[in-house]
């Protein structure tokens, strides 16, 4: 007779994070979320998702926008090394289970929870166009998103807390009400992970809108002309003049790409003026095709098999409704609506 | 050869009504709204749904309570003559499509449009446990239940109004910014129809949690023993005083109820002191248990076979859920979300 056989390994716990689809993504998106997404896949049982419906929470008017960009977006996630192996990949619109679970949740939800929260008021002051029913609820239907795959952990940066928070609330709120023996929503964890900022062009946040940003597929000649007409120390004004790393655009990308000895290089020949502002940046152009490398050749495949990233979103989508599902059948049962 | 056949008769313009599963229905139900829907299924395309999501947005608490009522409606309803062969009968809580049509019309809904229906800040200021984004949600809720079945009319009482405007305006705006050149929604029109509204046992309007309610199947004797223990005119105190019709509580029975040969005996006999209140309520007593026994034989056969009843509204679930998912198709293309 054989030993015992080991246990099962433990679950992995689950992950969820979504990416509004508003154009191709580009470096900051990569450093800031889909570095993680990557780094995460292997340890957690991760889903991420196109959040379409949240993109017209607030571009509820640029319907052609959200259109042509979820399958692109999905590329950008294989290039950068989603693994849909690993990792489930679905479209948040292809989900009726998610509104259903926010319009159920709806009930029991104070207004006054989702008014409050920091970001509401502040947006809606700036454009009155989105004072709607909808961007109201949009945190709402984010913790209908989590909660309906049960995700122990919900990767954010440090200004979306209050809405894991909610979330976390409104669970509480609806097992009190009507799971009192036994919890069935868990209160999602956030996941505060190592992210990189990454400035854009003109030193400020890099942002499709701000037009500072090197998209992740852009051609390497692009790259190379975006970097070398990038602004620098505004004191350096000739060749000849000392400059001074931390004031310049250029510099973060150099703490984010470069080695210790490259900086080393960058920092000294830029306070001795020994190199010119185009010399400093030739080795993060390097860098950045570099990086992109990969990208291209994965999308580059993705690119000429779209029924395969189509098949992908839509094995990833069924695998979501499974546990969307029972997720529901257990909340609508504890609601008394399991007729 | 024949002549050219005739054309086919015109569509017949679709109703859509609702009833929240709150208990028993009683004949404040029957002559407020049931008559009305009876009426209606012969001339129209009457859908008619058990709106147990509304229910939670006022009884989120009381779960059982719900659960129970759902096909006791229904019962209800084919008691009092719905036809499931003419009218489409479903429970809105098996139509995820209403969720998610409310989700997406929730994106260009402005939400003071809600917060001004005068029947929400009233009700919020009785009751701060319905100050949920739910009950606020409401009404837009309703719209999506109207639209997702293109409905022509909806049967309102005069409480209502506010409501269908409301769906309306919903339905301008979404077909101003996503259809502007084919409206998707039709806005539809209130059917404000004769029904009669009748008082309680007390006098009061008729409802269940006011406890002065004859329930549509409650038994013969019961109703009697309703009828009889009614109030009457406070001021006709002894058998020998005249009483005055218009003070009293069964008065308006007759109005409903009697012919004007048994209304002229009653007020005459009343004013004159020559009937006693009890044998004034006699032909009412009659009246009530004629008009409840074909409602009573129907569910009757209904009740010995729940399956019947189970099937009859998963015939409807189905039929309702072909043309929801009609126009979420048309939504989801005109907002850019049909990949």
């Amino acid at each position: 007779m054989s030993e015992a056989l080991p246990d099962h390994p433990p679950a992995r716990q689950r992950v969820l994070s979504g990416m509004r689809p508003t154009g191709a993504l580009h470096l900051g998106h990569y450093h800031g979320a889909l570095k993680n997404w990557v780094r995460l896949q292997s340890s957690h049982d991760c889903f991420f998702f196109v959040a379409d419906w949240h993109a017209l929470t607030t571009h509820y008017q640029d319907r052609g926008e959200i259109e042509r960009n979820v399958y692109d977006m999905v590329i950008d996630w294989l290039a950068a090394g989603v693994d849909p192996e690993q990792a489930t990949l679905f479209i948040q619109s292809r989900m009726p289970e998610h509104a259903e679970l926010f319009t159920l949740l709806a009930m029991s939800t104070p207004s006054s929870w989702l008014e409050r929260i920091p970001s509401y008021k502040d947006q809606v002051e700036k454009n009155r166009e989105l004072a709607t029913y909808g961007f109201l609820g949009y945190p709402l239907l984010q913790a209908a998103d989590i909660l309906i795959y049960k995700a122990a952990y919900v990767p954010v940066g440090e200004d979306q807390t209050a809405h894991v928070e909610v979330t976390r609330e409104v669970a509480r709120r609806f097992n009190r009400i009507y799971a009192p023996e036994r919890a069935i929503l868990p209160e999602p964890q956030e996941l505060l992970t190592e992210t990189a900022r990454l400035p854009g062009l003109d030193g400020q946040k890099m942002s499709k809108s701000a037009g500072n940003a090197i998209a992740m597929r852009d051609a390497p000649a692009v790259v190379e002309e975006k970097v070398r007409t990038m602004p620098t120390d505004p004191q350096r004004v000739r060749l000849g003049d000392p400059g001074e790393p931390t004031r310049c655009p250029v510099w973060p990308l150099h703490e984010l790409y470069s080695t210790a000895a490259t900086q080393a290089w960058a920092a000294q020949g830029c306070r001795s003026a020994g190199i010119g502002c185009l010399d400093c940046k030739q080795p993060l152009i390097q860098a950045i095709h570099k990086e992109q490398e990969p990208w291209r050749e994965r999308a580059e495949s993705y690119l000429a098999n779209p029924k395969q990233v189509q098949w992908i979103v839509e094995v990833g989508t069924e695998r979501a409704r499974a546990v969307a599902r029972k997720t529901l059948r257990e909340v609508r049962t504890a609601m008394g609506l399991a007729y």
